[in-house]
Protein backbone atom coordinates (compact mmCIF):
# COMPACT_ATOMS: atom_id res chain seq x y z
CA UNK A 1 0.00 0.00 0.00
CA UNK A 2 1.99 3.64 -1.25
CA UNK A 3 0.14 6.40 1.00
CA UNK A 4 -0.76 9.50 -2.21
CA UNK A 5 -2.23 11.77 -0.16
CA UNK A 6 0.88 14.79 -0.61
CA UNK A 7 0.62 13.64 -4.26
CA UNK A 8 -3.63 14.43 -3.97
CA UNK A 9 -3.31 17.43 -2.34
CA UNK A 10 -0.52 18.95 -4.34
CA UNK A 11 -2.81 18.62 -7.01
CA UNK A 12 -5.59 20.01 -5.45
CA UNK A 13 -3.17 22.89 -4.66
CA UNK A 14 -2.81 23.34 -8.43
CA UNK A 15 -6.32 23.49 -9.59
CA UNK A 16 -6.83 26.25 -7.08
CA UNK A 17 -10.52 24.44 -6.85
CA UNK A 18 -11.90 25.63 -3.42
CA UNK A 19 -15.19 23.55 -3.09
CA UNK A 20 -15.63 20.24 -4.96
CA UNK A 21 -14.37 16.61 -5.91
CA UNK A 22 -11.57 15.36 -6.59
CA UNK A 23 -11.84 11.76 -8.38
CA UNK A 24 -8.67 9.42 -7.97
CA UNK A 25 -8.62 6.31 -10.05
CA UNK A 26 -6.37 3.53 -10.31
CA UNK A 27 -5.76 2.25 -13.77
CA UNK A 28 -4.96 -1.56 -13.69
CA UNK A 29 -7.22 -4.31 -13.07
CA UNK A 30 -4.89 -5.39 -10.36
CA UNK A 31 -4.62 -2.19 -8.32
CA UNK A 32 -7.09 -0.39 -6.42
CA UNK A 33 -7.85 2.93 -4.21
CA UNK A 34 -8.31 2.40 -0.11
CA UNK A 35 -9.23 5.25 2.11
CA UNK A 36 -7.37 3.94 5.36
CA UNK A 37 -5.22 5.33 8.29
CA UNK A 38 -1.73 6.01 8.23
CA UNK A 39 -0.21 6.52 11.73
CA UNK A 40 1.91 3.60 11.11
CA UNK A 41 2.34 0.56 9.64
CA UNK A 42 0.12 -1.55 11.57
CA UNK A 43 -3.15 -1.32 9.65
CA UNK A 44 -1.58 -1.34 6.06
CA UNK A 45 -0.04 -5.27 7.38
CA UNK A 46 -4.09 -5.77 8.40
CA UNK A 47 -5.63 -4.94 5.12
CA UNK A 48 -2.23 -7.59 3.43
CA UNK A 49 -3.76 -9.72 5.98
CA UNK A 50 -7.27 -9.88 5.57
CA UNK A 51 -7.31 -9.76 2.10
CA UNK A 52 -5.34 -12.54 2.11
CA UNK A 53 -7.41 -14.53 4.11
CA UNK A 54 -10.50 -13.78 2.25
CA UNK A 55 -8.82 -14.31 -1.07
CA UNK A 56 -6.53 -16.84 -1.30
CA UNK A 57 -3.49 -16.86 -3.87
CA UNK A 58 -3.84 -20.18 -6.16
CA UNK A 59 -6.95 -21.24 -6.38
CA UNK A 60 -9.09 -19.37 -8.89
CA UNK A 61 -9.75 -19.90 -12.72
CA UNK A 62 -8.24 -17.17 -14.11
CA UNK A 63 -4.60 -18.63 -12.57
CA UNK A 64 -4.38 -21.07 -15.60
CA UNK A 65 -4.00 -17.43 -17.40
CA UNK A 66 -1.77 -15.78 -15.81
CA UNK A 67 -1.65 -16.86 -12.07
CA UNK A 68 -3.45 -14.25 -10.54
CA UNK A 69 -6.74 -14.03 -10.28
CA UNK A 70 -6.66 -13.22 -6.34
CA UNK A 71 -5.12 -9.72 -7.81
CA UNK A 72 -8.28 -9.26 -9.57
CA UNK A 73 -10.59 -10.35 -7.40
CA UNK A 74 -8.70 -7.86 -4.55
CA UNK A 75 -8.63 -5.02 -7.12
CA UNK A 76 -12.40 -5.41 -7.96
CA UNK A 77 -13.63 -5.76 -4.43
CA UNK A 78 -11.83 -2.58 -3.39
CA UNK A 79 -12.32 -0.95 -6.55
CA UNK A 80 -10.23 1.42 -8.27
CA UNK A 81 -11.89 4.79 -7.83
CA UNK A 82 -12.71 6.84 -4.64
CA UNK A 83 -14.46 10.19 -4.45
CA UNK A 84 -12.78 12.49 -1.94
CA UNK A 85 -14.58 16.15 -1.39
CA UNK A 86 -12.30 19.49 -1.87
CA UNK A 87 -12.64 21.56 1.08
CA UNK A 88 -11.02 24.96 1.38
CA UNK A 89 -8.51 23.85 -1.40
CA UNK A 90 -7.19 20.57 0.23
CA UNK A 91 -8.78 17.17 0.14
CA UNK A 92 -11.90 16.93 2.94
CA UNK A 93 -10.29 14.00 5.03
CA UNK A 94 -10.32 13.56 8.73
CA UNK A 95 -7.43 13.27 10.69
CA UNK A 96 -6.77 9.65 10.15
CA UNK A 97 -7.99 9.18 6.84
CA UNK A 98 -5.26 9.00 4.07
CA UNK A 99 -5.67 7.67 0.56
CA UNK A 100 -3.43 4.60 -0.32
CA UNK A 101 -2.91 3.19 -4.02
CA UNK A 102 -3.18 -0.53 -3.35
CA UNK A 103 -0.41 -2.77 -5.43
CA UNK A 104 -1.89 -6.54 -5.78
CA UNK A 105 0.60 -7.69 -8.94
CA UNK A 106 3.32 -6.06 -8.35
CA UNK A 107 5.56 -4.35 -7.88
CA UNK A 108 6.02 -2.84 -11.07
CA UNK A 109 7.64 -0.16 -12.69
CA UNK A 110 5.35 1.85 -13.20
CA UNK A 111 1.60 2.24 -12.62
CA UNK A 112 -0.90 5.43 -13.78
CA UNK A 113 -3.57 7.00 -11.29
CA UNK A 114 -5.93 9.29 -12.90
CA UNK A 115 -6.94 12.22 -10.77
CA UNK A 116 -9.92 14.29 -11.81
CA UNK A 117 -10.85 17.59 -9.95
CA UNK A 118 -14.44 19.19 -10.52
CA UNK A 119 -15.50 22.25 -8.75
CA UNK A 120 -18.92 22.79 -7.44
CA UNK A 121 -20.93 25.39 -9.26
CA UNK B 1 -25.94 1.63 10.64
CA UNK B 2 -27.84 5.58 10.02
CA UNK B 3 -30.57 5.67 7.16
CA UNK B 4 -29.20 9.78 6.33
CA UNK B 5 -31.51 9.42 2.94
CA UNK B 6 -33.81 11.99 3.66
CA UNK B 7 -30.53 14.37 4.91
CA UNK B 8 -29.66 13.30 1.09
CA UNK B 9 -32.55 14.60 -0.25
CA UNK B 10 -32.86 17.59 1.38
CA UNK B 11 -29.43 19.28 0.54
CA UNK B 12 -30.57 18.28 -2.92
CA UNK B 13 -33.59 20.03 -2.51
CA UNK B 14 -32.10 23.17 -1.17
CA UNK B 15 -29.09 23.02 -4.41
CA UNK B 16 -31.79 22.81 -6.84
CA UNK B 17 -29.58 21.08 -9.09
CA UNK B 18 -32.24 19.16 -11.08
CA UNK B 19 -29.33 16.65 -12.81
CA UNK B 20 -25.77 15.77 -11.72
CA UNK B 21 -24.31 13.55 -8.71
CA UNK B 22 -24.02 13.85 -4.98
CA UNK B 23 -20.90 12.92 -3.83
CA UNK B 24 -21.68 11.46 -0.18
CA UNK B 25 -18.63 11.40 2.31
CA UNK B 26 -17.86 9.68 5.29
CA UNK B 27 -14.99 11.61 7.58
CA UNK B 28 -13.57 9.08 9.55
CA UNK B 29 -11.40 6.07 9.10
CA UNK B 30 -13.87 3.90 11.17
CA UNK B 31 -16.99 4.63 9.27
CA UNK B 32 -18.16 4.17 5.75
CA UNK B 33 -21.26 5.04 3.68
CA UNK B 34 -23.18 1.81 2.32
CA UNK B 35 -26.26 2.08 0.31
CA UNK B 36 -28.96 -0.57 0.88
CA UNK B 37 -32.10 -1.51 1.41
CA UNK B 38 -34.36 -0.32 4.44
CA UNK B 39 -37.94 -1.99 4.38
CA UNK B 40 -37.06 -3.24 7.69
CA UNK B 41 -33.94 -3.77 10.29
CA UNK B 42 -33.19 -7.34 8.35
CA UNK B 43 -30.67 -6.36 6.24
CA UNK B 44 -28.39 -3.80 8.51
CA UNK B 45 -28.64 -7.08 11.04
CA UNK B 46 -27.24 -9.11 8.32
CA UNK B 47 -24.53 -6.56 6.99
CA UNK B 48 -23.05 -6.11 10.72
CA UNK B 49 -23.20 -9.83 11.11
CA UNK B 50 -21.63 -10.62 7.79
CA UNK B 51 -18.94 -8.12 8.60
CA UNK B 52 -18.17 -9.43 12.07
CA UNK B 53 -17.87 -12.92 10.35
CA UNK B 54 -15.46 -11.43 7.85
CA UNK B 55 -13.86 -9.12 10.02
CA UNK B 56 -13.56 -10.40 13.85
CA UNK B 57 -12.21 -8.10 16.57
CA UNK B 58 -9.28 -8.40 18.44
CA UNK B 59 -7.26 -10.29 15.93
CA UNK B 60 -5.19 -7.58 14.11
CA UNK B 61 -1.61 -5.98 14.74
CA UNK B 62 -3.37 -2.52 14.99
CA UNK B 63 -5.48 -3.71 18.51
CA UNK B 64 -2.18 -3.18 20.33
CA UNK B 65 -2.68 0.67 18.92
CA UNK B 66 -6.39 1.27 19.97
CA UNK B 67 -7.68 -2.05 19.59
CA UNK B 68 -9.98 -1.25 16.84
CA UNK B 69 -8.55 -3.12 13.96
CA UNK B 70 -11.68 -4.46 12.79
CA UNK B 71 -13.41 -0.97 12.47
CA UNK B 72 -10.31 0.73 9.97
CA UNK B 73 -10.86 -2.93 7.96
CA UNK B 74 -14.59 -2.69 7.16
CA UNK B 75 -14.19 1.06 6.62
CA UNK B 76 -11.72 0.52 4.09
CA UNK B 77 -13.60 -2.40 2.68
CA UNK B 78 -16.75 -0.58 2.46
CA UNK B 79 -15.08 2.76 1.38
CA UNK B 80 -16.21 6.26 2.85
CA UNK B 81 -17.42 7.35 -1.07
CA UNK B 82 -20.48 6.79 -2.44
CA UNK B 83 -21.68 8.96 -5.95
CA UNK B 84 -25.29 8.94 -6.42
CA UNK B 85 -26.76 10.59 -8.99
CA UNK B 86 -29.26 13.48 -9.47
CA UNK B 87 -31.99 13.29 -11.87
CA UNK B 88 -35.47 15.63 -10.99
CA UNK B 89 -33.72 17.33 -8.48
CA UNK B 90 -33.51 14.26 -6.33
CA UNK B 91 -31.46 11.52 -5.75
CA UNK B 92 -31.64 8.92 -8.30
CA UNK B 93 -32.09 5.93 -6.18
CA UNK B 94 -34.59 2.98 -6.68
CA UNK B 95 -37.53 2.29 -4.99
CA UNK B 96 -35.53 -0.15 -2.27
CA UNK B 97 -31.63 1.95 -2.25
CA UNK B 98 -31.19 4.09 0.80
CA UNK B 99 -27.90 5.90 2.03
CA UNK B 100 -26.44 4.57 5.26
CA UNK B 101 -23.71 5.95 7.44
CA UNK B 102 -22.01 2.79 9.15
CA UNK B 103 -20.66 3.41 12.56
CA UNK B 104 -17.51 0.44 12.95
CA UNK B 105 -16.40 2.40 16.31
CA UNK B 106 -19.14 4.00 18.22
CA UNK B 107 -21.26 5.39 19.49
CA UNK B 108 -19.72 8.75 18.90
CA UNK B 109 -20.87 12.09 19.86
CA UNK B 110 -20.13 13.39 16.15
CA UNK B 111 -19.73 12.54 13.04
CA UNK B 112 -19.00 14.51 9.57
CA UNK B 113 -20.39 14.05 6.57
CA UNK B 114 -19.44 15.85 3.26
CA UNK B 115 -21.88 16.15 0.32
CA UNK B 116 -20.90 17.78 -2.49
CA UNK B 117 -23.46 18.52 -5.40
CA UNK B 118 -22.28 18.65 -8.70
CA UNK B 119 -24.54 20.16 -11.66
CA UNK B 120 -24.00 18.43 -15.21
CA UNK B 121 -23.44 20.64 -17.96
CA UNK C 1 -21.65 -10.05 -14.64
CA UNK C 2 -22.75 -8.07 -18.04
CA UNK C 3 -20.06 -5.77 -19.57
CA UNK C 4 -21.65 -2.18 -20.45
CA UNK C 5 -18.10 -0.70 -21.40
CA UNK C 6 -19.44 0.02 -24.83
CA UNK C 7 -22.78 1.21 -23.54
CA UNK C 8 -20.51 3.45 -21.46
CA UNK C 9 -17.89 4.82 -24.31
CA UNK C 10 -20.98 5.46 -26.35
CA UNK C 11 -22.61 7.93 -24.27
CA UNK C 12 -18.79 9.78 -23.43
CA UNK C 13 -18.91 10.36 -27.36
CA UNK C 14 -22.37 11.70 -27.34
CA UNK C 15 -21.82 13.79 -24.64
CA UNK C 16 -18.46 15.42 -26.21
CA UNK C 17 -16.91 15.94 -23.01
CA UNK C 18 -12.67 15.31 -23.57
CA UNK C 19 -11.51 15.34 -20.14
CA UNK C 20 -14.25 14.53 -16.69
CA UNK C 21 -15.84 12.54 -14.89
CA UNK C 22 -18.39 9.70 -15.72
CA UNK C 23 -20.52 8.07 -12.54
CA UNK C 24 -22.14 4.75 -13.50
CA UNK C 25 -24.36 3.86 -10.86
CA UNK C 26 -26.88 0.84 -10.80
CA UNK C 27 -30.25 1.20 -9.48
CA UNK C 28 -31.41 -2.03 -7.56
CA UNK C 29 -30.39 -3.00 -4.30
CA UNK C 30 -29.65 -6.11 -5.64
CA UNK C 31 -27.27 -4.97 -8.35
CA UNK C 32 -23.69 -3.21 -8.17
CA UNK C 33 -21.47 -2.03 -10.63
CA UNK C 34 -17.57 -3.44 -10.88
CA UNK C 35 -14.38 -2.41 -12.78
CA UNK C 36 -12.68 -6.15 -13.48
CA UNK C 37 -10.89 -7.35 -16.61
CA UNK C 38 -12.75 -9.19 -19.61
CA UNK C 39 -10.39 -11.11 -21.47
CA UNK C 40 -12.28 -14.12 -21.09
CA UNK C 41 -14.73 -15.44 -18.45
CA UNK C 42 -12.54 -16.92 -15.92
CA UNK C 43 -12.46 -14.00 -13.81
CA UNK C 44 -15.86 -12.90 -14.18
CA UNK C 45 -16.91 -17.16 -12.84
CA UNK C 46 -14.00 -16.18 -10.19
CA UNK C 47 -15.73 -13.16 -9.34
CA UNK C 48 -19.29 -15.33 -8.58
CA UNK C 49 -17.42 -18.02 -7.04
CA UNK C 50 -15.40 -15.68 -4.18
CA UNK C 51 -18.63 -13.70 -3.34
CA UNK C 52 -20.62 -17.13 -2.90
CA UNK C 53 -18.25 -18.18 -0.91
CA UNK C 54 -17.54 -15.10 1.04
CA UNK C 55 -21.67 -14.38 1.53
CA UNK C 56 -23.38 -17.75 1.66
CA UNK C 57 -27.24 -17.78 0.64
CA UNK C 58 -29.78 -19.24 2.66
CA UNK C 59 -28.74 -18.08 6.28
CA UNK C 60 -29.72 -13.91 6.72
CA UNK C 61 -32.59 -13.06 9.00
CA UNK C 62 -33.85 -10.94 5.47
CA UNK C 63 -34.29 -14.12 4.27
CA UNK C 64 -37.59 -14.60 5.87
CA UNK C 65 -38.76 -11.41 3.64
CA UNK C 66 -37.85 -12.32 0.20
CA UNK C 67 -35.36 -14.89 0.44
CA UNK C 68 -32.80 -12.79 -1.01
CA UNK C 69 -30.02 -11.44 1.89
CA UNK C 70 -27.56 -12.44 -0.25
CA UNK C 71 -28.14 -10.42 -2.99
CA UNK C 72 -28.66 -7.00 -0.78
CA UNK C 73 -25.40 -7.83 1.19
CA UNK C 74 -23.10 -8.71 -2.46
CA UNK C 75 -24.57 -5.61 -3.67
CA UNK C 76 -23.65 -3.56 -0.75
CA UNK C 77 -20.31 -4.74 -0.16
CA UNK C 78 -19.45 -4.07 -3.81
CA UNK C 79 -21.49 -0.89 -4.28
CA UNK C 80 -23.46 0.86 -7.04
CA UNK C 81 -21.36 3.12 -8.02
CA UNK C 82 -17.72 3.58 -9.56
CA UNK C 83 -16.62 7.13 -10.93
CA UNK C 84 -14.25 6.71 -13.95
CA UNK C 85 -11.92 9.19 -15.48
CA UNK C 86 -12.90 11.04 -19.05
CA UNK C 87 -9.87 11.42 -20.71
CA UNK C 88 -9.77 12.03 -24.87
CA UNK C 89 -13.74 11.69 -24.78
CA UNK C 90 -12.84 7.98 -23.81
CA UNK C 91 -13.44 6.51 -20.75
CA UNK C 92 -9.76 6.49 -18.92
CA UNK C 93 -9.96 2.63 -18.31
CA UNK C 94 -6.42 0.79 -18.26
CA UNK C 95 -6.62 -1.88 -21.47
CA UNK C 96 -7.91 -4.75 -19.11
CA UNK C 97 -10.18 -2.70 -17.17
CA UNK C 98 -14.04 -2.90 -18.15
CA UNK C 99 -17.00 -2.40 -16.34
CA UNK C 100 -19.48 -4.72 -15.26
CA UNK C 101 -23.09 -4.45 -14.04
CA UNK C 102 -23.67 -7.62 -11.34
CA UNK C 103 -26.61 -9.25 -11.39
CA UNK C 104 -27.04 -10.83 -8.00
CA UNK C 105 -30.80 -11.57 -7.91
CA UNK C 106 -31.78 -12.29 -11.53
CA UNK C 107 -32.16 -12.34 -14.29
CA UNK C 108 -34.05 -9.66 -14.63
CA UNK C 109 -36.65 -8.40 -17.30
CA UNK C 110 -35.11 -4.82 -16.94
CA UNK C 111 -32.48 -2.78 -14.85
CA UNK C 112 -31.53 0.62 -15.06
CA UNK C 113 -27.87 2.14 -15.00
CA UNK C 114 -27.73 6.19 -14.71
CA UNK C 115 -24.40 7.18 -16.19
CA UNK C 116 -23.53 11.03 -15.61
CA UNK C 117 -21.47 12.54 -17.59
CA UNK C 118 -19.14 15.43 -16.02
CA UNK C 119 -16.86 18.08 -17.57
CA UNK C 120 -13.54 19.48 -15.46
CA UNK C 121 -13.69 23.36 -15.73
Amino acid sequence: MYDITSDIVSLIKMSKVHTGIASVYARGSTAAIMIQENWDQSIQNDVVSLLNKMIPSGIWEHDRQDNNGDAHLKAGLVGPSETIPITGNNPGLSTWQNIFFCEFDGPRERREIVVTIIADN
